[in-house]
Formats: structure tokens, C-alpha cells, sequence
């Protein structure tokens, strides 16, 4: 049989993959990435982050989303936003950074072998063309897909997982909705279905959601979707989803309530594409979601074999993944030594958009270490004057004793680029007094930092 | 006659006047600002940054001018833009600030007098009402308007000022027009005008214009606004304007050329309002262009009286006037010490829009200070891809021995606000490596760091 062999065979082209590739091929390594070709850019491409960002951004210039502020409810740029509108801009976007991620690939020298990869032993891989590929080092970066439940009769259109809302092969728009399960991906859905006027149920288990956000933000949230006419069925449980002769969804709760709607997406988590490598030929063990455990170098129980991105589990963000990447390459090519970050942002593309670097409220008075807050409201701040957002909040917390910023939440416009500028004196080690002695450019979000840095030095005198 | 007495009197209600009488306000003074009731906010809001910031949110969203990108260059959300589509949304946010503004002076128990204010002696103002006041203290931040040259005959309608385009009193947007002078002013409304389809002819009596900018980063703006027709007309200067009988407007060139539009906007710097205070009784002297000369603590000759914000000079920002406005009023009453940061950002509004903090590549050559450049590009970072941002770009410069980072120069969307991650880098003594070292939030423009940090090691590395 032919057979190629390389420094490093990477398993799977999304950030993780593509990021570990780069690195290695950068150090003068020979290496080959595997994945169909038209999955090259992963889950992350074709059926997550990028799709539903899009969307995302979509949605909210079709619909004249802000500019309602300005020119009342019924103000829409497109006066009947259809699937196709949306789609054809997602399609766009994937068709160019389809093109780009693979031509980063080819410009790096990094071989593309087509095809899924199953491991023959524990140096070697065979892509389900026949292709044998070998590796002195493996990196397994397969990403993740939706979980599905057993007893959930999916067919794709009524009844889905989130990649079947990304694909949005067509049709209409439906006009209820229910999302069952308020992770991130439930929520950024519902954030935008709602957006789009469509009426959403969100169904959680748990009596919380995104336990790992800060309280006051999370209910920011709740308050803006209600606004929409989002519905939170918290608590509840379902325990059954059939289709009604009407052609109505219905999920049946355990506490005897029914919840009809148009259609219904199912996103209760994610499950591993490990379970497709054959991992049990090799010795390499998953959790029940098919999760792989790595050291802190990202190192299965083979050291040459790494594991990164969706598949190792938490935080499965494509920005911590690419970083995971770049930090196994580098380790076992001994590269210029990278430390994972120890701490990092959290983007949250729901509307408003949420994001946050460092501890929660919650987390702090676990803990026992006394904080002080300093908040801003956008409404505060010109810009959001100009943009419309009446609903963005920034939230500093820091040692009311040595003023060192220890967190950032925040919830409204540009969340997720503004969260980097206090991300930045958290890790360099500043204080809250930096906001006060720093100028900023006027109009920007940004302000919204000097504002709410004025009210903590107001709170810690007293007088807040 | 009544004359109050307070402990500050500040002269203006702009930026610099409204954060100078608010921080005296919270150190217990008694605080007034003359200013007209209805000009409270000065002409930042009522004819300067506000209306011309909201004005060009207004253009890109009803243009659709990102959208372009995926729908073509016919696509605008609207399809015929009129100034009153555009003048709605400007009166709506300043009526809001106006509003904002008035009660946050009120809420912190400072008076408004209405008028206009001179000085009888330095101790006290007289308005134009008759009203008399004293202050212990005062602050100059009476503002600027349009200098306007005797030879050119404004009428407000086809030959302006920028006043005159913020007001925007109706009726069609022009076909073409002539902008003279390309400083920040200047080069805001014509890359508005040339968003909005006009063709636009920029005059310039320098052979270069925004000197204090990186020169890569002004080129890529001449390259865009010219894809959007605009012409540069550097290094001529505009001998007359007059009327021509057929409606136009002709500018007459000193080379000989001659230059015809529907309209001319004439923005060739500032012309201080103090010439309205009559200084010269209380024997402070102001240059040819109103400006007041100040010490390091924005001191004038008389101790007691300060002067900041544009009456001064450069740089005749919102956001440093704000805080010139905080710095004087706690140099005057011993409050808690502030300096001026040892450097600010400039936020440039032009179509891409500008950013940048610390030294150019020009300034640092000249200086014989080595250094290295990293880029990012936008199209590298999916962002830029999902809202149609091609011609973004961030550069930073560092020192290729300690890597210390020195300046950040941006070009493209949200460049105000990302260029603050730099800010705090530098200011708190970072290097490149930060931007290596730590998770950036994906999708954003803020990964552009990443880019450009990993584009300046290869650059060190020899790599390229």
C-alpha cells in the first residue's frame, strides 16, 4: 500500500487543526492535514461559528435591528427578510474563507489528504478512500457535532440540531419556535430567531443558564429576549416531541405543559467525532460524549499523539481551540515555548452580544475575596446614542484595596472586541486607575470603560 | 446689580466645560456654566462631533455601504437617501444629548446661566442678558467655529461651512461638491459625501495632508475614497469662488485650473470663540486664531482662570478636551492629582475609519529610534469577512531588541475602538508577545493583533 509519511498528520482542518498545521509547517515540518475536502475549515465553518455569526450579522442589518430605535417597531431595511436573503450572505462568507483557509494551508506547505482518518496504529491512519497516511506526531483535532437524543424523531426541517439551522436549506421563516437547551448555541440561536420576529420557547433542564456568566448580565439578557417575546421555560424538562397532524411541533414537559411552535431545534450539547477514529484500536479512552483527556501539553497517553479544540471539551471555543493548536505544535517540535493563556475571554454572540475576562461576582464571594463594581451604561456614552443600543452595560471588578482590575463582563455592541482592552490590563497587572488616567477616543464604546471606572472610585468613596 | 458667587464659573458647555464643572460639582463647589440654554453641549453636539459622527452612522447603514460587499453596488437599504432620512436620525440623538447632557449638570447640583459671557474684570462675567456672575475660579472652554476666509461668499446654502452641513436644512443631497481643506474635518464629510454617491474634489493648499498619521495608513484612504470617486487636489490653492449663472459653484485654482460642483464646503480650520470674551480687559492674549496659551496645568497668566478644550489648541478632541476639562478643575481645587496622559489616540471618522496611538514610522525615523512593523490585515480574520470590511489593516510597531510595543496604527471598522487593546499594551509596558501570548475572542477585528504579532516575528525571524 502507498503510504506518506510526515513530522505531524493532523486529524481534522478546523481552528484547532488549521492552527496546529501552520505552526508546525512554520518550524520546517512536513505536514498533512486530513478532512474531506469540503469540510476543510471544519464544524466551525460549515455549520457553527462562522455560519451562525453571519447569520447573526445578517439578521440584525436586514432587519433594521437598531435602527428601530430610530424609526419605530416597524422599521425594517428588507421589508420581508426570506431565508434565501440570509443564506445567500452566509453561503458567500463560507464560499471565501472556504477558499482562504485552504489556500493558507496549501501556502504553508501543508498537504491535504481528502478524506476521513481512522487510526490503523498509533503512528498511522487510513482515510476512508484507502489513503494511509503515517505521522511521527498525531494531532487529533475532529471537532464535535450536535448531540442527539434517541427519542427526538429529527428530520431535519421541523425538528433539528443547529447544524440544520446553519445549512437553512430554503423556505420560510417559521413563526414560533422552540429551542430546547440555553447553552451558548441555544441562546445565540434564540437571540436571533427572535431578532428576526420569530416567537421563541426556550426549554433549559437546569433553573439556571450559562452558570459561568456573571448574574447581572445573564438577566440583562433574559430582560432584553423577553422584550422580544422570548419565553424561558427554566426548570423543565422534555420528555417527549412529536408532530401534530397540523403540522405544529409539540414538546411535552414533565411538569404536563405542552409547547407548540412551527419548528423546533434541539441543543442540549455536543458529541465528539472522536468515536469515528477507532481510538479503541490504539488504547486512547473517551468520556461518554466521546471526549479525549489530554495533559496540560495536550498529550494523550501516547505522548507523540496530541488532542485539541471541541474534542478535549471545555471551553470548545474556536479562539481557545487555535490556541491549543499552536501550543501542541510548538511543544512537541520544542518551538518557541508557548504557555497556555491563564485566563481568557468568553464571547457570546446572543443580542445584545455578551462578553468577559476573569471571575464572576459569584465566583469572587465563593472564593471570599472582598471587589468592588464600577459600571457603565452604554446609554451613557454617545455612540450608543448614535447606534441606538439602549441596552449595553460594562461592569468592572477590582480590589477596592489595591484598585488591580481583577474581571470585565459585559453585555451590548462590540461586547466581544471592547472585553480585549480590559482583558489587557487584567494581564499586564493595572488597576481601575488606568481607565480614569487614559484618554479615549470619543465617540467609541470604549468610554464605557472611563464611566464605569468613575463610578467605582465613586462607590469606594462612599458616595456611590 | 444681583451677582452671584460661586467657586468655579466655567465658560461653555461643551466637553471640556461640562467634565470641568462635574468634577468641581463632586469636590463639593459651587459650580455655574454660562453658556446659551440651548447650545448646552456646545458645538461638539449641536454642530460638530455628534451631529457629523451620527450623520455618517446614518450614511453607511441607509447606503448600505458594507453591504455592497455582498449584494453589489447597487444595493443601498434605501433606495433614495434624502437629506431628511439622514437630518431625522442627526436631530433625534442630539435632542437626546441635548437632554442628557442638561440633566447631568443639574443632577450634580450645578447652575446654568443662560447667555453669552464676558469678562468686566477677572473675577467676573457679565452675560448678555445682563446677568452678572463671579467666580472664585474660572474656566475658559468657550469652543471654536469654522474660520472663514473674507474673499470666499458664504451663503450657507451652496458654499459652506461645516456648521452649515451639520445643520442640513433640507432639500436634496448635492450631485458633486468641493471640499476645501483636507484636514480631519474636511476628509470626515468628503468621505461621507462620497459614501453617499457624491463626487467629491478635495482641495488642499499642502502637497500632503494629516501629517501626525502613519503614511501607509493615509494612502490606503486616498486609495478607497478615490475607489469611491473622489479627487485629491493636493499642493493647489483656491484663489476665488464665485456663482456661476447656471447654479454650480466654481473654485478657481492658482495653477489655472478651475473646479465646478453643486456645492462647496470650505473647512480650513478653526477660529476660537474667545475673541468673544473680551480677554483683552483682563490682559490675556490670544494668537492670530483666538487660541489661549496655557502652562502644564491649563493655567492662563491669571492663576485662577484656566482655559481648555479647542480655545487652546491642539489637539482640539473630545475626548482630551474631557480631560483637560477633569484636570483643571482638580489642579484648582487640590482634588485628587491627574495628569495628562503622557500620550492620547487620535480616532479619525473618515470612511475607512482611523486610529492610532503613539509615534508614526516617520516620527520614529526621524528620531533614529529602531523598529519592526507587524501586519494584520482584516480580510485574515473572519470578521471582516462576515460584515465586508476589505480594506481594514492594523500595523503595530515595536522595538525589535525588547519588543516593547510602541505605536498602533489602524485603518478599517471599529478602528477607535480596537486601537485602545494597543493602548493599554503600551501604556502598561507590554510587548508583542501579548498579543501572541493570549486568546483573542473569534469572530472579531481585535484578532487582527494576533495577525500582526505573529507577521512582526516572522519579520524579526528573517522570515519576511
Amino acid at each position: 500500500m502507498d503510504e506518506k509519511a510526515y513530522d505531524l498528520v493532523v486529524i481534522g482542518s478546523g481552528p484547532a487543526g488549521q492552527k496546529g498545521a501552520i505552526a508546525a509547517a512554520k518550524m520546517g515540518k512536513r505536514v498533512a492535514v486530513v478532512d474531506r475536502n469540503e469540510m476543510i475549515g471544519g464544524v466551525c465553518l460549515h455549520a457553527g461559528t462562522i455560519p451562525s455569526k453571519t447569520l447573526r450579522l445578517a439578521i440584525l442589518y436586514l432587519t433594521g435591528f437598531q435602527q428601530k430605535t430610530f424609526y419605530g417597531q416597524a422599521y425594517s431595511a428588507k421589508d420581508h427578510v426570506t431565508v434565501e436573503d440570509l443564506m445567500f450572505r452566509v453561503r458567500t462568507v463560507i464560499e471565501r474563507e472556504h477558499a482562504q483557509v485552504t489556500d493558507q494551508l496549501k501556502r504553508n506547505g501543508v498537504t491535504l489528504v481528502n478524506g476521513w482518518a481512522r487510526f490503523v496504529d498509533t503512528h498511522t491512519l487510513q482515510t476512508d478512500n484507502g489513503e494511509q497516511v503515517r505521522g511521527e506526531h498525531i494531532l487529533i483535532a475532529c471537532g464535535t457535532r450536535s448531540a442527539r437524543s434517541p427519542e427526538i424523531p429529527y428530520d431535519g426541517h421541523k425538528i433539528m440540531v443547529a447544524e440544520d439551522l446553519g445549512r437553512g436549506d430554503g423556505g420560510q421563516i417559521p413563526k414560533s419556535m422552540i429551542v430546547v437547551g440555553a447553552g451558548v448555541i441555544g441562546l445565540e440561536y434564540a437571540s436571533m430567531l427572535s431578532a428576526l420576529g420569530v416567537r421563541v420557547t426556550i426549554i433549559e433542564r437546569r433553573p439556571t443558564m450559562l452558570d459561568f456568566v456573571d448574574r447581572e448580565i445573564i438577566e440583562a439578557l433574559r430582560y432584553h429576549m423577553r422584550r422580544r417575546d422570548a419565553i424561558f421555560r427554566l426548570g423543565e424538562h422534555v420528555t417527549g416531541v412529536r408532530m401534530q397532524d397540523n403540522g405544529l411541533v409539540r414538546a411535552e414537559l414533565e411538569s404536563g405543559k405542552r409547547v407548540t411552535a412551527d419548528a423546533l431545534i434541539y441543543t442540549v450539547g455536543r458529541q465528539s467525532n472522536a468515536d469515528q477514529l477507532q481510538l479503541d484500536r490504539i488504547g486512547i479512552g473517551t468520556d461518554p460524549r466521546g471526549r479525549i483527556t489530554v495533559n496540560d501539553n495536550f498529550q494523550t497517553p501516547h505522548p507523540h499523539i496530541y488532542a485539541v479544540g471541541d474534542c478535549i471539551g471545555f471551553p470548545a471555543l474556536a479562539s481557545t481551540s487555535m490556541e491549543q493548536g499552536r501550543i501542541a505544535s510548538t511543544h512537541m517540535f520544542d518551538g518557541p515555548s508557548l504557555k497556555p493563556a491563564p485566563f481568557f475571554p468568553y464571547g457570546i454572540y446572543t443580542i445584545p452580544e455578551i462578553s468577559m475576562v476573569g471571575r464572576t461576582e459569584q465566583e469572587l464571594t465563593a472564593e471570599r475575596v472582598p471587589y468592588e463594581v464600577g459600571k457603565g451604561l452604554y446609554e451613557d456614552v454617545a455612540k450608543a446614542q448614535m447606534v441606538g443600543d439602549r441596552a449595553g452595560m460594562l461592569k468592572l471588578i477590582f480590589d477596592p484595596d489595591t484598585l488591580k482590575l481583577l474581571s470585565v463582563h459585559a453585555i451590548g455592541d462590540e461586547a466581544t472586541e471592547i472585553i480585549h482592552i480590559g482583558h489587557a490590563v487584567i494581564a499586564l497587572g493595572g488597576t481601575v486607575e488606568y481607565f480614569r488616567d487614559n484618554v479615549f477616543n470619543y465617540p467609541t464604546f470604549a468610554e464605557a470603560y472611563k464611566v464605569a471606572a468613575y463610578d467605582g472610585f465613586n462607590k469606594i468613596a462612599g458616595a456611590g
